[in-house]
């Protein structure tokens, strides 16, 4: 049986998604002012393990099973000439994720996390966005159910990415159509276009817009995003069921998550921004959801690669947080 | 014997120190080129990857042993009411760090590193340098010496930390003296001392930079310097010597580390920045150094931890750069 079968259903579920546990976050913040060393001197991993904790309902929580899941899918906006990669790549860069050769296969080990991949329908594209809505709502709904189901119940921390030539166009518009401005304020380089396809993506990222404009976060995901972008919306929302902190990645993945928030306010409360990345819009992005990346190292590459970067910081965080001595337990004076 | 036994014998050394191999970092950056991902597309992990190769004397690195070394000492320049914290918490934290309880001890786990502890004479404090030099060139020479052979000729990368109560304002008239300004410039809120406290530290700074105004980094080191700061200095040298990457932690190794600077142009080429501590001159200094921080993330505890916490960074960026498929392995069309 599935967790949903229609947009409305799982609109639905949003809004009786748990919150975080406020007595375990109680806990763990006079937990963090006990521990040795001085009030606030390890900044933003204080406030990390805090809020991991909060959501795992533990003052001492631990990190379990880290699950990496790359979401792959092909979009028909490229037609109009909107990447510098061609198609196939998408489906040449899946393999290359199944035989370990991509850079958050690297990462992923790294981390200490279980990575996998899932290609969804690469064969057939989503609709052109500039001729017609990009998904059915019976696509969006299976693609979105491709994420859900993606979710480990043993995962406790979460990481989704994606690979899907012509997505930063995708997420583009759907920033865009749930933001406003220019559709220059949120359409960038990508893989690294020039100028004149710069101007083609720009023009495609309007008429998209101007011709799906929407006030509803999941209707702008079906008519502006791609298989891969509602995954990923699908697996953040079954974390959220299931209470498992998310990291987001770079500009498509938190163009992705934007539209649960914009579907249902704090639906993105157990989540943390990975990395700001280099794609040019994804701060206003960041600013627009209130998240403040972990990291700030230029990539631009998708594929989670950020996102499962930042995993040590929150791992990190958690362990001092729950490993340090107290005070009175390491017989430091308290100053 | 000994590597070396004055301050101008080390100062000889620092001149005839290694470069880093133009071969392996030209090689390096021919296989960054090829690897599947749009070019830059790691962003800084790739600059990364290469300038650790090119160390380390290959295209194809990989981080072995990772060591972690803290230096602990004792400041006289406290005599003078300088930190929220009592001096006896030197010795209680040294004794935190051997049983495990420091937030570096959880760090270093995360990092897959070796920690070590070396506490130098505790039981007698630096002279306070309102009064006369810090050190004696004896007991700069032992200490730099202490840091010298504290580095194991099998690391492949380095962080050195510290504690001691006391060394922020060491640390803030090391960094007045190298590149002047007024005290208040560099001096900052440590552990979190009052705005009376933080008045008073800045007088002491002013009156040490005073004292002991030099144009010669390791005379200022010695002067205004501590135990665990001249420590920090001889590891940082030593790993130049072995071709060892280091990676910087916050204010106070990094002022230490400037002395370097200051005695020979390049002596920190074998460096990065860990992170941006939130001590307020520590960005300062990072600029007058030309480090640009891998992380910022508010910490500001010293013991080597923002450093520490970045090893995951390096270490992922030489795992993307030498584990990643090219192009033609993949079979991935490079666009």
């Amino acid at each position: 049986m599935s967790a949903f079968s229609s947009l409305s259903d799982f609109r639905t579920l949003l809004v009786d998604m748990p919150g975080p546990d406020q007595e375990a976050r109680v806990a763990a913040e006079v937990r963090n002012g006990q521990l040795t060393k001085p009030p606030g001197a390890l900044g933003r991993l204080e406030e990390l393990a805090i809020w991991y904790g909060s959501w795992r309902g533990t003052d001492r929580p631990s990190v379990g099973k880290r699950q990496v899941i790359v979401f792959a899918g092909n979009h028909g906006v490229t037609a109009q000439g909107v990447s510098a990669f061609p198609t196939e790549v998408t489906v040449q860069m899946v393999a290359n994720f199944q035989q370990g050769g991509a850079a958050v296969n690297q990462l992923s080990r790294v981390a200490g996390a279980e990575m996998s991949v899932h290609a969804l329908d690469l064969e057939t594209p989503t609709a052109d966005f500039t001729q017609s809505p990009a998904m059915s709502e019976a696509e969006v709904v299976v693609a979105l159910l491709t994420g859900w189901n993606a979710v480990d119940a043993d995962t406790e921390l979460l990481v989704v990415g994606e690979m899907g030539i012509g997505n930063t166009t995708s997420a583009a518009a759907i920033a865009n159509a749930l933001y406003g401005g220019k559709a220059s304020d949120w359409t960038g380089r990508g893989t690294g276009v020039d100028d004149n396809v710069l101007n083609i993506k720009t023009r495609v990222v309007a008429e998209g817009v101007a011709l799906h404009a929407s006030d509803d976060g999941l209707e702008i995901l079906r008519c502006l995003g791609g298989r891969e972008l509602a995954a990923m919306a699908g697996a953040i929302a079954a974390a959220r069921a299931k209470r498992i902190p998310v990291i987001l990645d770079g500009f498509i993945c938190s163009a992705a998550a934007a539209c649960l928030a914009k579907a249902q306010d704090g639906a993105l409360d157990h989540v943390v921004a990975g990395h700001l990345s280099e794609e040019g819009a994804h701060g206003k992005l960041l600013d627009a959801l209130d998240k403040t990346p972990l990291l700030s190292l230029d990539m631009r590459l998708g594929e989670g690669s950020g996102a499962t970067l930042a995993i040590n910081i929150l791992l990190a965080a958690v362990e001092c947080h729950s490993g340090m001595l107290t005070f009175a337990e390491a017989g430091v004076a308290a100053g």
